[in-house]
């Protein structure tokens, strides 16, 4: 773990306004996966008020012990820990009243349109001005201290990921199953699943997001098990597929053209790449057998604090989209240090579904795979 | 389960415009739970448009066929599944362009900034409306299944809490007993825990929210054990106390105070009641044993398909809040039918936490416990 013993708040605080800082010298935090970004904090209720010099982080009393704790023990930022009494917009107010502020900019894919309300009755001389994705800008690139966390994530799934022939069986239920893989990730060290875990047998496969049900296994299903974690804060997220019995030749078929639209799509990961060409490589891969109508997803999304982050590997937008305000370039393109999963899939209603997934370190001439479990089809 | 076969979707969609209508004849309903509420769809991506007549549920890809077989399944309500070709802003604008609508009113407790700056781009000739807690409203009060789940889920987890004396035991540390009771909610039936289980000892326990750490149960300490799990989709929350070894008087004393205190919450519960007199029925009793300060948090909190909903059983606000809107009446008042958390708490540096918790379902005359586990220090 290369001797870091926590993470460098003070260099990710510095990076908001050297790297991406809206136009008012002061942000308003509202994420709660961005204020634990920034500061390590991860309550559920609090705001971190951020200036290019000092930061502030308001917490209410069920916290602010803790956090003091967390202080002095290198878990929590160098910020001004500030208690709110009663109501955040209150203090919020009374703040950035001391600050002088004018303008004072806010997450506007965060902010409800009831919360900008109560902060401008409650400091009605600011000027609230919309930011959008400052933070996830940084967190597109994972420094060395995530990296290690991913990693770790990522080889503890995989060990889960190479017991499943131990659960997977005919006549077992899709929910025995699901429990087996939680309580492998539980022992693993997962603090807990990163979503709800997905075994979807049979015609259930056919549904790229089922939820496990107490249909048992049989003899010529495909079964998709799509299970992460989180560890340390940092998501592992990996899907790898079974056959029952007798697995049909229509079926083995499916199973192979995702397979290889997954080396398409890994092999396309690079620097530079646009990610829409990450998810073409695999989604032309699959038209060409007949299958782009049965890809209904993206190839893959980013990873890390959350299980589904920026950047999204998806289709370019169809012209019909052209109104939409354009995603910042630095989201449609790879760059080294971010982390994402490779996963194409393709679901056929009376054969059933195949998905496969990977997580990837996109480095600059390629990528590091970061789960190692084969991906064979599992014959159970 | 009184022969219900599925929650009375039609009779929540009704009562959107029969009980608490927005002046604007289309509701946009984008909270997930809620849409949950209404309609029976979990997914993480849909919205619900509901008019007086009709409904339509938006859907991408990946959700729309499995939504198609849950309306076959009475899993779904009868909404028009309308499913969602790229983006949802500009499918929400054509759909609601086609019902000719000057006012639309939106959730704007949930609606960002940036999600209402699309719509407003995408239906430049509707007017939206921002509306409070609409659905949260009809939510407060449980209909009979819903009053039937979180039986079934207090049940369960009061069987989980019968079981701590298994676990809990000196030289264990919280970690490990914590994956003991996250083991034991998943062989109850449990989908998954409806926070991250506390388990905090000695010292931490004087923190009312401290996550597991790997420090070891050692004499003299006070334990709160504070878990919850997800049962069909409804919630169930508790927290017992153990005492490790030889526990001092003073440590005896917060403990019976905090229950004393409960006791006398619990006494204050019946419908019609304010919200603040269940609350100070507690903080009274803990003020007058000197302990006000040491009672950081409110006395309880609505329990359903969140973990924690309305109504808050909290002080009434102060004057200082005065500028602040209030709150309408009903989530002032208890009212038979809802269902809270009684859980007030005391916690003391240098001397550890005290914590209780039990559900309740508010009855004309009083309440109706529904969690049934000992509330005896337990001594291991």
């Amino acid at each position: 773990m290369g001797g870091f013993v926590s993470p460098d708040w003070s260099g990710r605080l510095g990076r908001v306004w050297a790297a991406c800082a809206p136009a008012a010298r002061i942000l308003i935090v509202s994420t709660p996966v961005n204020i634990k970004y920034l500061t390590g904090f991860d309550g559920t209720a609090g705001l971190l008020v951020t200036a290019p010099e000092r930061s502030w982080l308001l917490l209410d009393g069920r916290y602010e012990r803790a956090a003091r704790q967390a202080q002095r023990e290198g878990r929590l930022a160098a910020v001004d820990v500030t208690p709110v009494p009663a109501r955040f917009d209150q203090a919020l107010g009374a703040l950035i009243g001391t600050l002088g502020a004018g303008e004072v900019a806010f997450e506007a894919e965060q902010v409800t349109v009831a919360t900008l309300a109560a902060w401008q009755r409650a400091a009605p001389a600011v000027e609230f001005v919309p930011a959008y994705r400052t933070i996830e800008r940084l967190r597109l690139i994972k420094d060395a201290w995530e990296v290690a966390a991913i990693r770790r994530a990522c080889a503890a799934l995989s060990g889960v990921g190479r017991g499943l022939h131990e659960w997977v069986r005919a006549d077992r239920t899709e929910r025995e199953i699901a429990r087996d893989i939680d309580q492998a990730m539980t022992t693993a060290g997962f603090s807990h699943p990163a979503f709800p875990t997905i075994v979807a047998s049979g015609p259930n496969s056919a549904h790229a997001h089922a939820r496990p049900t107490d249909r048992r296994l049989a003899s010529g299903d495909l079964v998709v098990l799509d299970f992460g974690g989180v560890l340390d804060g940092y998501c592992g997220d990996l899907t790898r597929m079974a056959g029952v019995g007798r697995v049909g030749t229509e079926a083995r078929a499916l199973f192979e053209a995702v397979r290889a639209a997954q080396g398409a799509a890994l092999a396309a990961v690079r620097a530079q790449a646009p990610v829409h060409e990450v998810d073409a490589a695999a989604r032309d891969l699959l038209t060409a057998r007949g299958l782009g109508e049965a890809f209904i997803h993206a190839t893959g999304h980013g990873l890390g604090l959350d299980v589904h982050e920026a950047p999204r590997l998806a289709k370019r937008a169809a012209p019909s989209d052209a109104s939409a305000p354009e995603e910042p370039p630095e989201f449609r393109h790879l760059a080294a240090g971010m982390v994402c999963t490779i996963e194409p899939g393709a679901y056929v209603d009376g054969l059933g579904g195949v998905r496969l997934e990977d997580d990837v370190l996109v480095t600059t001439d390629g990528c590091d795979v970061l789960t190692d479990v084969p991906s064979d089809l599992l014959l159970v």
